[in-house]
């Protein structure tokens, strides 16, 4: 295999990005060829205006984290980062407060932010920020188009009892410790994949889906038109590896989101919402953990090739092996 | 005298005023009133968009120093300021690289970048910027309308000779130190004054003009079509402290300006150019630094109030000194 195509987030799929690429490069991933080409479409609709900066949360995980730029302790933003910028909008009482960017980060937000002003669009944006970043892989936005995941929460204040608030808002101010009613991605069925992205799909050896959120990462992914035809159509085996460890996350918020729109919170109910392509769904294989082996039954009846080994991306080396036991599992 | 009006450029003028608030808090000044309220008219032709981002040096300059917040050493930009911004920009390998902005200083752009982007004139934005900075004094840019100063340099690789580069890059990049052929500021004939410009020198009591540049600082305000008349036909008397001291400039690069437009670089060339208002000019009175005292034969036979004092602004004691000087040869 040649060419893998992976659909990510942020975090998650960054790190996943990076087993993926030490597996490669250290020869320990069986059938994927040495010089495997990656590309990463990443998943836009966690994007803000904020401060006038246009900030591509996902595409900057993926771009610092692959380009050894990130911060190894938050797994977001830029390490050795600096915060004069914030203190001094605090100090100028500018609105969003919760929202803190970092010196280094604001650098290429500017440049983002120029950039789209000047009409490229947000790939092209993407290609030139990462010509400083030695990433490895090819990096795509999902789409050039303003998509905007927004999240519905309960409000006693509102009329309705409810108040949409931007997908930021609910992760970054509430720190998603309020339930998630419904979440609506506005902008999306309007929306076309970028450039290359189906390209990227559909002429793929292998396409994996990383643990990344399957509803605001994967999900969103999936929904730009296009985009999941391509899934569904690729001659390429897809599979996926569960954000979903005995029954919650690892990290971010998969259990709100999945809990938002009526998924079960379990390495198999993720499988399954994402479903076999033999009946309509997406994947041919999912990778489960260890501590969810007795879900390994329920995915195999919906015809999705399953196996459970240790999930938990430590280091590199383990989220090779994990890449590796994906791939095995559709070899 | 109450109501004061100052039309200052950046270093120069921003230092001028730190002792003329000096010398009112202290009661220093002979003829001001202890509760004097100091307008600030000041030079925006010297404005950039740099990096999306509008800078607004002689405003901020002025904001920075009266508010506490400037580096005291450099006489621009923010105390404790750093440098991440600036840092990552090389690494993209951003132009413009010669135009390096600091990280607080950053935060005040954005902010202004916003609001203009939201639709508020200039004037407004530098009202909500100096909520701020307790700066003492009410801070008026000459103009909201958007006025650059350009300058004519030679260059060999052009059919004419020459190329024009904005202002900054004169300044900050050629750092002065290749001739000015000619000052152009594009946009000034078809600018206005902005909003309380006019009344503030019409109703003022005291019209000082700080030894800021009389070329692209003092001349680029009184060149916004309406300024200039209003000077004129203030009340209030007008006066003026030389910013060349024995044939040249303190700070800045009066001289190279002067050379360009032709005036002769002297305190009494200075005043001759401002000229008297009893012969079409704009000042009643010119201070010169004892240096210079053998010019005020040629200042009062023009009809100008003139005396030699210490004009270094070592201190705001020193300063004060200064504006008090000024105001005696009017009172």
């Amino acid at each position: 295999m040649q060419r893998v195509t992976v659909l990510s987030g942020g975090m998650g799929g960054a790190r996943f990005l990076q087993g993926l690429l030490h597996g490669i490069r250290s020869r320990s991933i069986v059938g994927l060829a040495p010089q495997a080409e990656v590309t990463v479409v990443a998943n836009t609709a966690d994007d803000i205006w904020v401060h006038g900066l246009k900030v591509c949360p996902d595409l900057d995980t993926v771009m610092y984290t692959l380009g050894d730029g990130i911060d190894p302790d938050r797994g977001w933003g830029r390490r050795d980062e600096t915060w004069s910028v914030r203190t001094e909008l605090e100090a100028y009482e500018v609105e969003p407060t919760w929202f803190g960017l970092g010196d280094r980060d604001v650098a290429t937000h500017l440049v983002r932010t120029q950039m789209l002003d000047a009409g490229y669009p947000l790939s092209q944006v993407t290609q030139a920020l990462c010509r400083r970043w030695d990433t490895g892989v090819r990096l795509l936005p999902m789409t050039d188009d303003r998509v905007e995941t927004h999240v519905a929460v309960p409000d006693d204040a509102s009329p309705s009892g409810r108040r949409v608030v931007h997908f930021q808002e609910y992760w970054v101010r509430l720190r998603a410790a309020v339930p998630a009613e419904a979440v609506v991605v506005v902008g999306l069925d309007d929306s076309s994949p970028a450039p290359g992205v189906v390209e990227a799909i559909t002429e793929a050896d292998l396409v994996l889906l990383p643990p990344s959120n399957p509803v605001v990462s994967v999900g969103t992914i999936l929904g730009v038109p296009g985009i999941r035809d391509a899934v569904v159509a690729t001659k390429a085996p897809v599979v996926g590896v569960s954000p979903i460890i005995g029954g919650t996350h690892v990290r971010g918020m998969a259990e709100q989101m999945l809990t938002a729109i009526g998924v079960d919170v379990s390495a198999a109910g993720v499988g399954l919402h994402y479903g076999s392509r033999s009946t309509g769904g997406v994947l041919d294989g999912w990778l489960v953990d260890e501590a969810d082996a007795d879900q390994l039954g329920a995915l195999d009846a919906a015809g999705l090739a399953a196996r459970a080994v240790p999930l938990y991306m430590t280091d590199p080396e383990a989220t090779a092996a994990m890449a590796a036991a994906a791939i095995d599992l559709v070899r």
